[in-house]
């Protein structure tokens, strides 16, 4: 059999036909619109799942089901897109009962960190492990639980929100309402505003080169970049970065003691440079010192997560 | 059938009969003498495991298993006690290979935290939730996760150890090598610290009048007792101890949404004074807002819960 996966998001949304092992077999886009109704993007949404089964050469009755990834607040048991905030008029969208008026399949919903997970754990960098955490450093911190191959949701499939464990007490605000959350030290938002206040306080770092001393144009890689060529700020950065990094993601191997413990997002892309100061750390303060160890490495499904992991719901 | 459930402590060993649904059939203890050679502890331990099969009328072909929960660090797979704490002469144990010589039953080892949490998800404050994490609030901050019946300890076994979760970056040291851990504020001895400061700061708080000015006899309980006498200092201890405690429940419950979350220990016997402020705060800043909401309860298994939790290990 084969799977259909969505990953919808707010500027296109990308449908992939994948086999039972994770593999993409034909895949295709469109833009969403997103300023347009719900009507008109779930009825192009169901029109661009035909054609990705009728491009690869398959029929509607070789396909098991169809999986929604998106951003927000997905309610599977309901069907019902609750919030989408990339997504205008996103707001309690009936998303099961509409695309059934164009496709009689199974529709499942998940949100996009949990099919980041889910794909790596599939195909990616856990695959073949029995259990993995996904941590995503983008916006946020997003993060999912794999356990024995299924989503690790809670009662009420509220959990895992990892960014929003308070790690300094009394720390600054989070949009959640607490303060200290890891969320605002480990993100890639949390990196940019780390690196602009560096580029601040030292006017003559490289990171003000870098970016033609116009600090709007810091991004995550900005402190990256400067640190590999010696730039003593930029080192200073990364440093405390990674100390955030490893704060919380020794938390999470102290919690969960996944067997794979996976880092996605655009910060991962900085691969050893950023994995070999995170494991040493993380390795020597973790609770459990002894053999064997959670594997921590970097994601590897890149854009394909989201369409793979959406397939992968039905599995 | 009927399980034994052992509960190995540093003072005394509790044997228990219990059936399919963790009621004590019959009981029985003996003192420990932990000073001795391990050989002859296991001994008695397995002569009174006889003894009480025997004393409830059964048969040892009643019984399926042989359940131990000790302090420290259990193996169950090589079935050895890597090291206990509490017991002298207990370092790389072979416990299943000792108790055969006398017990020709499955032996299964894990330690006192599990049991806890699985003894009250079989029979006590979580029984029938599909979900439950229990933290027992003691010289530590112990914690048990239970996942549709069966103990949750990652691929090796090593999780959960929920009280070293850091949720105050460069805080005090802790005994783990980090620096803050939720253990130090949580515990009954984070407790008991903070109001042996409180009381040297304030001599004429009421906390002092109760321990007749004698600091090292304050324990968990002081600072509760002052409180609800009015006592302003007391108030403040115990305020300040449910917000340490909540911010890490809430952690928690942001990380498994947990469809029970238990808190046991000599702290949980202060009630509905510990559980409603404790509450109101969790449930005001908890990410999820919506129903259904983790329930927060406190433990109901008392001083029965190693030896249930123990002879649940078999079922």
């Amino acid at each position: 059999m084969y799977y259909i996966g969505i990953d919808l998001g707010g500027t296109n949304i990308a449908v992939g036909l994948v086999d039972e092992e994770g593999h993409i077999i034909h895949k295709d886009s469109i833009p969403t619109g997103k300023h347009r109704p719900y009507q008109d993007i779930v009825k192009d949404m169901a029109m661009l799942v035909l054609k990705v089964i009728k491009d690869a050469g398959k029929d509607i009755k070789d396909v098991k089901s169809v999986g929604i990834g998106s951003p927000g607040t997905p309610d599977n048991e309901k069907g019902i897109l609750v919030y989408a905030n990339n997504l205008t008029n996103f707001v309690n969208v009936p998303l099961r009962a509409e695309m059934q008026k164009y496709i009689d399949l199974p529709i499942i919903l998940d949100n996009d960190a949990n099919c980041a997970a889910l794909a790596e754990s599939v195909a990616g960098a856990a695959k073949g492990a029995s259990s993995s955490v996904t941590i995503t450093l983008g916006t946020g911190v997003g993060s999912g639980v794999i356990l024995n191959g299924k989503i690790y949701g809670g009662f009420n499939y509220s959990a895992p929100e990892m960014g929003h464990i308070v790690i300094e007490l009394d720390g600054e605000p989070c949009t959640c309402g607490r303060k200290g959350c890891w969320e605002a030290l480990a993100s890639a938002t949390g990196l940019i505003e780390q690196t602009k206040k560096a580029a601040q306080q030292n006017p003559d770092s490289l990171i003000n080169k870098l970016v033609n001393n116009d600090l709007s144009k810091i991004d995550a890689k900005t402190a990256f970049d400067a640190a590999k060529q010696g730039d003593k700020t930029g080192q200073e950065v990364v440093d405390k970065y990674i100390y955030y990094l490893a704060e919380g993601i020794i938390n999470v191997i102290n919690i969960f003691a996944p067997e794979v413990l996976v880092i996605g997002g655009g910060v991962s892309k900085e691969g050893e440079y950023l994995l070999k100061p995170l494991r040493e750390r993380v390795y020597k303060y973790v609770y459990f010192k002894e053999e064997p160890q959670t594997k921590i490495t970097t994601a590897k499904m890149g854009n394909d997560a989201g369409i793979v992991g959406a397939a992968m719901l039905g599995r």
